[in-house]
């Protein structure tokens, strides 16, 4: 053990170091050393310590492991271990277990071309990359949900178990469910230093972090010692242990009525930073401090003592004894590490796993609203969605793999529907009043968006299905995660092993337009923002403007592979407009004329004299009602109507795979026509989209422009100036010559405005009932649907 | 106690029903009740429970105590007592403490032109939202920093326990120095449910619970029950016990030299949700449930049961008892709230403080950098800043008022001469080989940004100053708390009573451009677009390209009050281009022009045939090296350097109060000529910019485009098409008319990125030196500086 952990240091050291030379057959020379050194030597050789332990219990036993290395930055040891346990050049041929191979192993780590320091997409056997800390525990609980076989073996660095969302995912015993999924195994390793300081769990005692563990549901063992003799055994012990409780706590579970569950074994590893390295560099204390967090030898090239150092420490492995001349790791160490797909580098489930089924998805029909007269219904727009998820639910209820996660906000979404076959989930005690809670629910449900989001991309990034539903304004808590997820994808999109995962799905509602309620707090559009940035070979951004269109956007993200879909619906009552056949046709084509809501027949040969464009179900209304007042007061004006759900057709196909095409663009928004959008989020948002179209400047966005209180609805979209009213006026405003009956329209939508702000300000006075300003269906006018 | 809590609740439950008849002194009818019903009953009685208490414990100890109600969604709660003590009153002085103001307090609550439900910038005494769940226990923690007398008291709910920032705030104890900081109190109040289910802590048992907190450095204890006449000896018990040990605790610290801190005192409270509300509401359970939470009754007006138990649920607390019929609280109860300044409501530091003196600035002539010719000297950009903020120390050592906050990152930020003069913080022990730790140093270190940025905005809001360094890509971490502290001060600013405050001020370090050697996740200028998507009245985007404009930005931002202010600039060794007296003039400016780097004479008629302008350090480089590639290369063409360091002077001056005037505007940027922008960010931030200025097609952006990996910085420019090549080509690409030189230097470019590309592929062969691309100063050409 201890000889095949000297080998996996030795690779991690010559992955730092060495450009030649790379079993140290001859005198280590400046020319030997790679020109620039990088890399995080500190929380190697824990790492591989960690790794080759869990080789010897998967060897032992049989247990099926994924490896989850929060301290990512740990890069060469977790790509030591693969290359020794010969997944890594199976996936990466050209990275083979010989001298050439080799060769390349050492050289490609951290170099133009070559491989990133960090571990992530590129790295077999891993569904986590630790640069941004915080995420390790989170993903590794979303990994064994409905996995019941999985252990995820997740090492937790002291630097990353000070945030925030580390800590708040201690939690995860609480929604584990050892009857069926699989089992977490934490490994919290101290090493007592992040770049330049101390930790706080590092400077605590034994028995403080241990009661921090066992306060969240875990029984943590504390494993710690600088002797390896010592540390071995007390490590082998330890997994030992805690693999045979697992699979005791999993056996109750399973075959017995015990419900109350056991706390879950933990280890605490307490090693010094950058162990096995030099002790003094210097004249300074390097090994045991956070000096050794990076490259402990930087001036080897320049320096000959330095060079002597580190061909010492090289040495101090002993490679002649651990490979064998042609690079092969020598059979009886190579013989430790397990075989096939028991091997961590190829975990299947690292890798979208290997028999997940497709989600099976109801035709549609069965949840769609009847839509008459479009408009002239309203209904709770994500409610059908719920009856969806519902069935989701109860057609895989015999093979689990779907799961929805929000900040206990299921019900308040409307999405209750899921309630009539699942519960929520919680593993204490269900108590009088509760409201479908039960160990065995798989709608997760926690006040955390680090949690639910965290969870979520555990339970994709290893093959399963899910949706993450959260207030629009708060699903920027999560941003970062969101963003680095794109980049995940997009990286792991290059890799042809790397199978395509279930899409990353957030539905953003409580929208901002509907905080009239909660307030300014609560209204922040900006994830679209955030969103809109990343990369358009992973990113969609769909605005469904009511039910059957949300259906039809639901069945499409859901069933989706590799992309990070946002979804913007508000959950509460709006007026319907398309019946499925349209909502279907409307959504495959992103963005339509609505025609039935302006007054061009299709036939006609001019273009309109004005177009109203909306995306988002608010903007929509407020654009309906105008494109209806247009009309009503001035009926010679010809006015198209437009809604986009599918905001990135905007862009020019170059940008987006969606982009439409220049001619399909002006068949839609004409060729050199004013244009007035209403829009859900940041006006800039949208001009942001347009970028790269032909004469942009003639599109007038209204949008949320951070402005908003307590309020009614009506005033939400007045304070933002997008109202019906600011919509008329805007579009009367750009068009061009005289029509009969503008002037006397521009003045009822002021009067209406002013009348408008009186009635709010009367509010303190009168206290009147909430005026809705509801949009009336326009039957009268305009063509049929 | 008991009956001062009755008025507290019975004004909360008439805040969220009552539009008339406020003391019931007539029988409840329909038409007393409020046409739209809003608010959270749930957690209302305990945040109460606890100000009464909190109170008493004032009156008798005269403890300066600041509340913050991590559950701000109890705003009726907390107005209530406002109102009670009346402070409320005196800054607000239409809702007196009369029948007219009685009126007009239920009238307000959660109303169109009234007041938000939750606890915000409106609300007396308060420093924090309970909006966005996660930041009380931070914010409390930042404001006693440095604030010796102060005590916090902060009330969490279950629900916020949740979330992971929360969590991740737990660890104060390690970072609060009873010496010379105040003493937070954490109230952790257990309802046992979020909106619709149970939370994990309120599932948890007593000991569990209490377990957590000493894990973190706490010493709790539980106050329980569901009978006030018990709960009240209780809390009163907890607090008076609770209070004496923080004096203790200071009294040991700062009077004798005992150095190890005993755990702080804290609260859990468990109390029923909704409690002395209705327990059953139709026959289903209300008190102690979630479905308390919001509106308990919410058919009032239409249900004559309901309306019959809202009455009787009033008459319980006996209004006719406590108010005399000029609706003002029985003397004997008023005689319970504090006089002053002490009443929470009117707490200075709760509104910036009361005696906060400025920042002390030395001349910024003690840390210029000496600039010769432009560019020929490289320095790292940040070091002389850490001077700067090592004198700001020294200066404010007798009288602390100034922090840095940063992930383990200020070595690593260059701005190490801090700790010629102060430590890292933290209480742990101090052991060999640690680098300036210390229990009392200023620095605060904590791989958490969330927790560097809640302590910030906690230290800034009650009058102090900070800045907050942190890595680029990771400061989306935190997004939503940036989003959230400029709410709170765009909302804070049109409220005349509320003072100024010191700005937000956070530095990105470690950009896109340089992480070349930790890869794609390390990549992501994002919190530029999300700051730039808010209020133009709070929040300033500075890029300044070297180490004298930085310093003249950072003087700026270190004084300023009520901003959000983002700096971004990279910490590595980059060109230095202008000395101080340059430096202030263009910080100033907000954007110049370089003549010296391009070759039209100030005194030059024509427009120049082409314009460059850039933002940010690395752009600001490749810029120039395109500059001189044209100048030296095409002589004929007229170009011209513009430098932007302020982002926001380029929209127009109704978008941002710095956007520069039409005519201002084109004396740089020209009228209509082409205009080739290298940006920081992504390039669609820039054209967001843009909008609304005459012509934005005319400029060209080149910026962060979501490409990267571990490669070198000059390749990072490559890859994202920002190069000096990609530069020079666009420019060539856009000019207008024929120039001898054109094509060869077209030629030129193009074989220079087609052997960069050859170079960056035979890296795994050859492993070459990592060629610098360093841009050459054109001493040769154009004009002097």
């Amino acid at each position: 053990m201890n000889r095949y952990w000297d080998a996996a240091n030795y690779l991690t050291v010559a992955q730092i170091y060495l450009q030649e030379n790379a079993l140290l057959t001859s005198p280590l020379t400046a020319e030997h050393i790679k020109p620039r050194l990088l890399g995080h030597w500190g929380t190697s050789p824990g790492l591989s310590l960690i790794y080759v332990h869990l080789n010897r219990l998967i060897r032992n036993t049989g247990a099926r492991v994924l490896f989850v290395a929060g301290p990512g930055h740990g890069g060469p040891a977790v790509i030591a271990n693969l290359y020794l346990e010969g997944s890594y050049s199976e996936i990466y041929p050209r990275v083979s277990q010989d001298p050439k191979g080799l060769l390349r192993l050492i050289r490609q780590f951290s170099t133009p071309g070559g491989i990133p320091s960090h571990v992530g997409p590129p790295t077999p056997g891993s569904i986590h990359e630790g640069g941004e800390l915080g995420y390790s525990l989170a993903h590794a609980t979303g990994a064994v949900m409905d996995n019941p076989e999985l252990i995820v073996a997740c090492v937790i660095g002291d630097g990353e178990a000070e945030t925030g969302p580390l800590e708040g995912a201690w939690k995860a015993p609480a929604f584990i469910n050892p009857r069926r999924d699989g089992a977490v195994l934490p490994i919290l390793h101290l090493n007592g230093y992040k770049i330049s300081g101390p930790t706080v769990l590092g400077r605590q005692s034994d028995e403080q972090v241990m009661a921090l563990l066992r306060a969240h549901g875990w029984d943590p063992v504390v494993v710690s010692g600088s002797d390896p003799a010592l540390v071995h055994p007390m490590l082998a012990q330890a997994l030992d242990s805690a693999h045979a409780r697992i699979l005791q706590i999993q056996e109750q579970a399973r075959h017995t009525s015990a419900s109350t569950p056991a706390p879950w074994p933990a280890i605490i590893l307490r090693t010094p930073k950058g162990w096995t390295g030099p002790d003094f560099v210097d004249g300074v204390a390097m090994e045991g401090t956070f000096r050794s967090h990076q490259v402990p030898l930087a001036g080897v090239r320049e320096n000959p003592a330095h060079l002597a150092q580190l061909e010492a420490w090289l040495r101090s492995y002993k490679p002649e004894t651990l490979f064998d001349p042609q690079g092969r790791l020598v059979p009886d160490l190579a013989a430790l590490a397990p075989d096939a797909d028991l091997r961590m580098g190829a975990n299947p489930w690292a890798n979208g796993g290997s028999d997940v089924a497709p989600l099976p998805m109801r035709p549609l029909e069965n949840y769609a609203v009847e839509v008459g007269t479009p408009g002239s219904m309203k209904h709770e727009t994500t409610k059908p969605l719920g009856e969806m998820l519902r069935d989701v639910y109860t057609d895989t209820a015999h093979d689990p793999r779907f799961r929805l996660f929000s900040p206990d906000e299921t019900n308040s979404n409307r999405l209750g529907a899921v309630f009539e076959v699942t519960d929520r989930c919680l593993m204490g005690p269900v108590r009088d009043g509760d409201d479908r809670l039960s160990p065995n629910g798989r709608v997760m449900e926690v006040l955390s968006e680090h949690l639910c989001q965290g969870w979520l991309e555990g339970y994709v990034l290893s093959g399963r299905y899910g949706l993450f539903a959260t207030y629009e304004a708060f699903a920027m808590v999560s941003a970062s995660m969101t963003i680095q997820h794109a980049k995940w994808l997009q990286h792991a999109r290059e890799l042809p092993w790397r199978q395509p995962v279930p899409s990353l799905n957030i539905m953003l509602t409580s929208t901002c337009w509907r905080n009239d309620h909660n307030g300014f707090s609560h209204q922040g559009p900006g994830l679209i923002d955030t969103v809109l940035s990343l990369s358009g070979s992973v990113i969609r951004v769909y605005l469904p403007p009511d039910s059957n269109t949300l259906l039809a956007v639901a069945e499409h993200v859901l069933l989706s592979k590799d992309y990070v879909n946002l979804v913007v619906v508000d959950k509460q009552a709006h007026p319907q407009y398309l019946n499925l056949e349209d909502a279907r046709r409307h959504a495959a084509a992103g963005a339509s004329i609505w025609h039935w809501a302006g007054n061009e027949s299709q036939a006609r040969e001019t273009e309109p004299d004005i177009v109203l464009a909306c995306a988002g179900d608010v903007p929509t209304e407020e654009t309906l009602a105008a494109a209806w007042l247009l009309q009503h007061h001035v009926p010679q004006l010809g006015v198209r109507v437009i809604n986009v759900m599918d905001a990135l057709v905007l862009p020019p196909p170059d940008v987006h795979p969606h982009g439409l095409s220049e001619p399909d663009f002006e068949k839609l928004f004409t060729t050199n026509g004013e244009v007035i959008v209403a829009w859900h989020g940041y006006a800039r948002a949208f001009h942001q989209l347009l970028h790269g179209r032909v004469n942009p400047g003639r599109f007038h966005v209204r949008g949320y422009s951070e402005q908003g209180s307590t309020t009614t609805p009506f005033d939400m979209v007045v304070l933002n100036k997008m109202s019906r009213y600011h919509l008329a006026l805007e579009a009367l405003h750009r068009v061009s010559g005289h029509f009969d009956g503008a002037r006397e329209l521009a003045d009822h939508c002021r009067i209406m405005l002013a009348d408008h702000e009186t009635y709010i300000r009367q509010h303190l006075e009168d206290m009147p009932e909430v005026r809705e300003w509801v949009w009336t269906p326009p039957t009268e006018i305009g063509d049929a649907p």
